[in-house]
């Protein structure tokens, strides 16, 4: 099989950090909603790279739900992701449905990877999802996503649906695993990794040489 | 059964910050190096709370070495400890053996609830496990690590065997877990539960009434 949009490797562009995701993870969104603005204050761009999580815990053996596998712990995680969200001044609403399927948000995005608009679509899906409680996996929310970027709905949701989409969003995913990925947020700095939300100054430095 | 040293009761004195901690633990020896510090410059207090981790693992279902349980976080963890110690500026070896034994240091600081070397012995021991590599478990160790804090060490390490002191952290350990605690470190502030090196600033702003 061959696609046209292979995920792009990881590069060790010193002027780049990437950001792998998915947007079922309430850590990714609170680095998500940040890293462009860290990144550029610290003259990077950022390489915006959805994976699906699923696949990637059951290939390392970790739970479907690691954040609440342990009730204690997820109780614990709820309380800390509010207190995290108001620290960053993101809205926050704990969801009425959780884990709630990113699948078609992140096949747009594989779809379309060198989009100027990626960034922006990434923070609209993930204001959605955990800003407002929005269902992410209906085309509804998804195609008012894309219209606040100047996308045209119909076009982006047809070529999600194709198989190069697919493809690419699945390699890039398997892509996720052979780089050591384990968990969400994770950034790629200069080919280290800095694993989750509390990582991404420490991520941002690296990438910029301060660290 | 009885004691004359119970664990002391979780405080909402909003003057003190509660630090839970096991030696064996990692990412409790970046926070306890720094806690007193931190906590002094907000004009708090610690209550130093070991406990035992394989217990409260136990008891919440956990794995025992939860940190080292996925192959890939595992490798990931080593790397993150060297770079959070660096950051800070404390001496780090990665352990040549690992988990060690720090239930000696633990029954001598829960036999010694009030004693006003409690936070310097506890660095002591910290230190000697994650700054250089030493075995905690052997009494020699904690010998030396009494000596420089000033306390005789026959006296507290024969105390330390004592029924009631095996019998303080075994309580303080049920404490742990009916407080809803599911890791270390964890830091209690005005009755909320903070998680994680990563949160000691969080949970000092929160105990001085600043979030």
């Amino acid at each position: 099989m061959t696609t046209s949009n292979p995920p792009v490797p990881p590069s060790g562009d010193s002027s780049r950090i990437a950001f792998w995701f998915d947007f079922a993870s309430p850590y990714s969104y609170l680095a998500a909603m940040r890293i462009e603005d860290a990144a550029a204050r610290a003259g990077l761009g950022v390489d915006w790279r959805p994976m699906l999580l699923g696949p990637v815990f059951k290939s390392v053996g970790a739970p479907l739900l690691p954040l609440f596998a342990i009730p204690q712990k997820g109780e614990y995680t709820w309380k800390d992701l509010a207190r995290q969200a108001a620290k960053f001044g993101l809205p926050w609403i704990r969801p009425s449905q959780f884990p709630r399927n990113g699948m078609l948000a992140e096949r747009i995005m594989a779809g379309h990877p060198d989009a100027p608009w990626t960034g922006a679509f990434c923070r609209a899906v993930f204001h959605r999802s955990w800003g407002l409680d929005q269902n992410i996996g209906s085309e509804a929310v998804i195609a008012d996503a894309l219209r606040e970027v100047g996308v045209d709905p119909a076009a982006a949701i047809a070529r999600a649906g194709e198989d190069e989409s697919k493809l690419a969003l699945r390699l890039q995913t398997e892509q996720a695993v052979a780089l050591g990925i384990f968990g969400a947020p994770t950034m790629i700095a200069r080919g280290e990794l800095f694993w989750g939300n509390d990582r991404l100054d420490d991520a941002i430095a690296h990438a910029a040489g301060k660290a």
